[in-house]
């Protein structure tokens, strides 16, 4: 299931990015479930990842990499190599000494990434044996096999691109991404690889894609579950034709709000694709004294699993809304200030049911696929958006029958 | 569906306090509604309420009456009179002036209690022109019919009864609550009332109300949400032939970890009710820097939703409760340090699946309708210990139907 059209964009290349995937049979499926990317030597690369105390093996790894100028990333699906432990980390670090060695670079400069089931020895063996076929694919033009590779309960592949000038030289973004459950991503969301062509330093670049980050990934829920192995890179291959991007430039701010964009149509497409999943749910928090207080009461809504079936069955069981707002824990709250809209229809007001709100009303926005439910706290100027899908019986499928 | 046997227990009277009930027909179903309960003039009452900045209609009217000598409960089930503005406090208090009416006291002394639907007007004739029945039902035989008339989502009535003697005279406890869902008590739960023969002053036994409660109601979760409801009232008629009970006796440290107990359990039995529930998890989390730092990572177990269904379906998935523990937000929590158990089965340590670990072992532990997870921080000496439930298709099911 999957909320609205989600379909696969015709992705152009990145000068300079090339991807390659290949089945190394880590689950029973046969599909491919190996991915490398490539940077040129010149690349920048920015990554944010987890903030689970538990953060997986590669996550580790990857974060001390960072810091040696990577030209690779290696991402495999089927297990997630999280509560792994030692041998965890000695696995990961296998099989970046592997695929540095096939493809003629250091260790430190691959940059691991997994995602799949947690506590599961990584089978070092069958990925190593799949590193060659995946070097021998790599190809600028594999961004939608590499979307499809690093899937896993994801029911459609997620990527978005962008394209615009600077000096009149086009530059281009391309970004996949995966995830449909274990999904309130902190700091990062499990796994998204963004590239563009531009040029651009390495500290400026990690500016950037954490800003974006924290303005789209960090604002979405599925499950209220923060991964063990989010990570999110950003990889800068500097092969466009288009000037250096600096600091306080208006080239930056363009550069920023495309990345922005980016990575909030990838973040929108987790959400779209969440398990079990039928509706998309988009609720603005404003009038709130801060922006932390209108994302704290954004995500109690977003949490609230009585909301959440409420959503599922399609009944504007409003007092849910209503409820969980009241229990975000916002200092000083004066219940008769704040309204609550489920589109543009006003259900509560003074505390209570809008005098004007008839359920015919209600209803019909809750029978449509997509709602935004407005929260005006009347405290301040601050709003904030969080995505969030129902609760169905699917998501209890899904979740109970992970591991058979 | 309940999790393990939940007889409703052979409870004697409590002198003075008498019970009535009867049916409004609130709701399509024939069957009680209404429950009122009369203390005599002597009583002392204690409660403490939810903490949900949205809090109902008839939670703001037993607050402010709770100072005035209350000498009547007045509970219905059907509807919470929640979200439901200045009409849902002039609905309470036209309730409370009709029944101090007929009964022969002050509108002051009724404390109101209502647990249903949220949103929707309190059918205030239907009610009114049910309580002469009530009154006329009055008695104090009566506590089986009184944990039935205030049930709602619930499979089966609460209760809990224990006697013990103060000075060789016998005190009397008798407990009764409801509650399956929105149940994340914070500061009560969702209607349990508690009445005594003890003889003991209006301080003193809100004071022992608020630390009972503390380490019972509020240390359960079926899904996280706090009602806007939640209430829970200790009556004390002073009827008993004992001594009165003082601050920093024996008498007190007894009656006390009686008040505690019966707290203790009339919690356990929401949980074994839970909507939905197949199981019945106790998380205790030991080894803690403070008490609140165990409560927070036991409520992060039990608020997650991978969690919950991996105990639904029987998956001994451990990856999903490391990964709550490392989400929990514990500062410097060091991973190597954390130990966590199913039952005696050791299954996370040094920062990974147990060496010793095996799958059946975990199995058949998951297998059980009562599951023990013991997580040991390795920091400090404190412990709490949160009881939760499973999340199964019905917990969707029910609250996806219910208000149809």
């Amino acid at each position: 299931m999957a909320v609205g059209q989600c379909n696969f964009p015709n992705m152009p290349k990145v000068a300079g990015i090339a991807l390659g995937t290949t089945c190394a049979g880590i689950k029973q499926t046969i599909r491919d479930d190996i991915l490398v990317v490539q940077m040129p030597a010149q690349a920048s690369c920015a990554a944010v990842f987890t903030q689970n105390a538990f953060c997986a093996a590669p996550v580790q790894i990857a974060k001390a990499n960072l810091l040696h100028q990577p030209r690779w990333l290696l991402v495999n699906s089927g297990n997630a190599n999280a509560g792994t432990g030692i041998q965890g980390l000695q696995d990961a670090q296998a099989c970046c000494a592997e695929l540095a060695k096939i493809a003629g670079g250091l260790n430190q400069q691959v940059l691991p990434f997994s995602t799949g089931v947690i506590g599961m020895p990584l089978p070092v063996a069958k990925m190593t044996a799949a590193f060659p076929a995946a070097i021998k694919n790599l190809d600028e033009a594999n961004w939608a096999n590499a979307a499809r590779a690093i899937m896993t309960t994801d029911t459609f592949p997620k990527g978005v691109t962008k394209t615009f000038d600077l000096d009149g030289q086009p530059i281009t973004i391309n970004g996949i991404s995966k995830g449909a459950g274990m999904i309130q991503p902190n700091m990062a969301t499990l796994l998204a690889f963004i590239a563009t062509d531009a040029i651009i330093d390495q500290a400026l670049l990690q500016t950037c894609l954490a800003a974006a980050v924290e303005q789209s990934f960090n604002l979405i829920s599925v499950d209220g579950d923060t991964s063990t192995n989010d990570s999110c890179v950003l990889m800068a291959s500097g092969c466009s034709a288009a000037p250096k991007i600096t600091p306080d430039s208006d080239a930056y701010t363009i550069f920023a709000a495309a990345i922005l964009d980016v990575c909030k149509q990838l973040a929108e497409a987790i959400i779209r694709d969440g398990e079990g999943a039928t509706k998309l749910i988009r609720i603005h928090v404003q009038e709130a004294l801060t922006d932390e207080e209108a994302v704290r009461v954004g995500k109690t809504i977003a949490h609230s699993p009585l909301v959440k079936t409420a959503f599922f069955a399609s009944d504007p069981n409003w007092g849910r809304i209503l409820a969980a707002v009241g229990r975000a824990g916002i200092e000083n709250l004066v219940l008769e200030n704040v309204q609550i809209y489920l589109n543009s229809v006003c259900i509560v007001k003074n505390g209570g049911r809008a005098d004007d709100y008839n359920e015919e009303a209600g209803q019909q926005v809750m029978d449509q696929e997509e709602i935004t439910v407005t929260v005006k706290l009347g405290r301040g100027l601050a709003a904030q958006e969080v995505l969030t899908c129902d609760l169905s019986y699917d998501y209890v499928k899904i979740n109970a029958e992970y591991r058979t």
